[in-house]
């Protein structure tokens, strides 16, 4: 996939389909706009009207309330109009009816695609073949990328950590499968965390991932020793195909995130989780709730950060 | 459940979860506040910028297009922000799911939670849950309690009977699994309705339900006998468990509201029914048609309520 | 079906129901509204008040995500409030429940319904049925009309061949099934068109077309020669009963529309669709994405159209 298909020639952002390849200026204009809006959603009337008499599609050929509700809550605060079309991928078997679909959106004046596809590269075909007044923002596509989820995280790092540059990064879980975690070891190393690792058994780390520029570890309580944030994976039990793992008793035995555990990271270090959470299986709810976990402040501040790239998207 | 929960230490509503435990003044308010929302919904404009900038989330985890419509349409007419959420109750299994999702929305700073729950007390669960700046509505739970309907059906008796302490109604059918009676008796109590009465045949009464102060009547032409009010039930097929019923013939013949049958009540008494009806098996179609039938009017009256609480919950 | 229903006394649209019977002055003022509206959607705020604080209801009784969004893009750009509502039509068998739930929704205060529906007839009966201050636009119903389509097909070949008047007109494919057949050959009549083809397999065409005053081909050459206008139809696979037709192969062979097909028409003559396009089947690519083809230019032009109609049923 051509990663510059999304900037202009001035280096402006024009769609957000991965964090692979942005540089460190733009993840940290997406940063700092979220900054601004986070204080929008505190305020008694939660809408300021940066993209009103806007048309912004949200296209799911994979179902995901969860996903959708946070771009629609964030299109609506910017009062924009939003439609959303929950297309079923059988009728969309080939290629080249997605693009009739997305051709007629587009003729319909749209402004904006929020995309979500199992299937890898679609957001990229899509942005590829709009005309360039329309913006697509990738919110995940099959097993590769979902920048926005990296970005929040890459938003509640900095607000618990301040600086990027001193810290030790562990990724928990099931990496093989998570567009999340590639888009977040992207999102790191380009912020300039010296230190990042992943934590997995071998079934469930991709091929060669040494090359991303991580440290791989197999044993937790040594993948986390010394880090100032862990980084926990959903188990993607809808996404395994055949028997990668053993039961989910002793995938939490070996990689759920207890006290014990956690005990060997920082004591400040914070525990993060791109959510919905498998309590029991990949996070102990005592850490889930507990006083280091900023769970929920990332849901809180994914607002923020989808208001931003829809701001910025919209102003290039 | 602890009933208390809807109310601050002031007395004002927090959350509308059941008319149990409702003091007559804060039903009268919400009465009265519907009054001046009556309006509203029949100008040329039908909005009002009194929720502007407020994310009320639909929680349908039991679908209902017709529910959620008139919640949806009574938060648009206030200028809220409206998500929509269909959540399979299969995903939901446990609890601890529900609260997740809950805990996620809240993060997404909500501000009303309209819940729909095919469990009793899931919204009371929820609404213990949330923070104090988050309202909850249930809009039907279970067997439990619906209270926007019932509070549209005690809107609905004022306005054609003015005053509730002189006044004889009917509830009749199918009382074993109606939410909607279970409020209604709650309501007409509370309101001080002296004689509320109800008929149904035995298997369709819940056990010892004189102690919720009505009269049991068994024969629908005794029970209609000089009533101000007939409330007619809808038969809940989907909710039966085993046989507990006759045939729908079997079921007209004796419950059924008839012509013949309200001439019993009084000359100028009204025919009420939550919806949708099932017309020829708890009401002959001359009557839901009829002069006395106030089931469309029901309808208008129930957007106008629903602002009234959503309005009133914003407020505290 | 009584076709006045759809104007009131003056003779102006209360009702957009089918194109048959209405006079030629209603389409022209529709198209020369629409034609208004094509600037609003290509301004930075594509937003007009028109219908602020209005009600509008997408009921659909037949899935249909595409035509569903373009009435909720044209309402939404009228800044109505709209309110999607799928309805299935197993719990619809009977007229009686579905005029039950039409009472509903107008007891609610809606101002207009869209209504899409399997059977023919469905939006007539639910425009008979309403009140006077309520409006309905059939937006598909059965085999019968599909009015919107066949006026956004006017407006975009008034738009390319500026007259009516001396234009051949070839309508090809699946007339038989065709809801959009039938509204094009009633609006291209009354719009002045002096020739109409229709060009098919007889198994395609119901009986005695003839009778609509259009000219019959089986011989799709012939049938487009010196046409100035094709209008492709989609093969309505999913409304096919038994075995009509012969493999898409075979019906692409005989009725595709190809380069070597289209080399008959006029070298001017545009091609247009209702979407979406069965590519290999009815229309080979080269065709629909080459430079006669006007079929994305039609999307927008709905668009324009369908916020034309809205408005303008509003003011009546």
């Amino acid at each position: 996939m051509n990663h510059q298909l999304q900037l202009n020639k001035n280096g402006e952002l024009l769609h957000l389909l991965t964090i692979e390849g942005l540089p460190a200026s733009i993840l940290t204009l997406i940063l700092d706009t979220a900054e601004s809006f986070t204080g929008v959603t505190e305020r008694e009337i939660k809408k300021i009207p940066l993209l009103r008499g806007k048309s912004i599609f949200n296209l799911f050929f994979e179902p995901s309330t969860r996903t959708r509700t946070t771009f629609e809550i964030a299109a609506k605060r910017l009062s924009a109009d939003v439609l959303n079309l929950n297309i079923a991928v059988s009728a969309q078997s080939k290629g080249e009816a997605l693009l009739d679909t997305v051709n007629n959106l587009s003729a319909m004046h749209a402004d904006m695609f929020v995309v979500r596809h199992s299937q890898s590269g679609a957001a990229h075909m899509i942005a590829s073949h709009v005309k360039p007044d329309i913006h697509v923002i990738n919110a995940g596509d099959g097993r590769h990328a979902h920048p926005t989820q990296a970005l929040l995280d890459m938003f509640t790092i900095r607000r618990y950590k301040q600086d990027f540059h001193n810290l030790r990064v562990a990724i928990v879980g099931d990496i093989l499968h998570s567009r999340v975690a590639r888009s977040q070891i992207h999102a790191l190393s380009t912020l300039g965390v010296p230190e990042i690792r992943v934590v997995a058994p071998k079934t469930l780390l991709p091929n060669k991932v040494e090359r991303l520029g991580v440290h791989v570890y197999h044993d937790m309580e040594k993948g986390l020793r010394d880090v100032d944030v862990v980084i926990m994976l959903r188990l993607q039990n809808e996404r395994m195909q055949g028997a990668n793992l053993p039961s989910n008793e002793e995938y939490f035995k070996y990689y759920g995130l207890t006290p014990e555990k956690l005990a060997k990271a920082k004591p400040d270090a914070i525990v993060m989780h791109p959510g919905p959470m498998n309590r029991g299986i990949e996070i102990d709810s005592v850490v889930a709730d507990g006083g280091q976990s900023v769970i929920l402040p990332q849901v809180t501040f994914g607002i923020a950060v989808r208001m931003a790239v829809m701001s910025i998207l919209a102003g290039n």
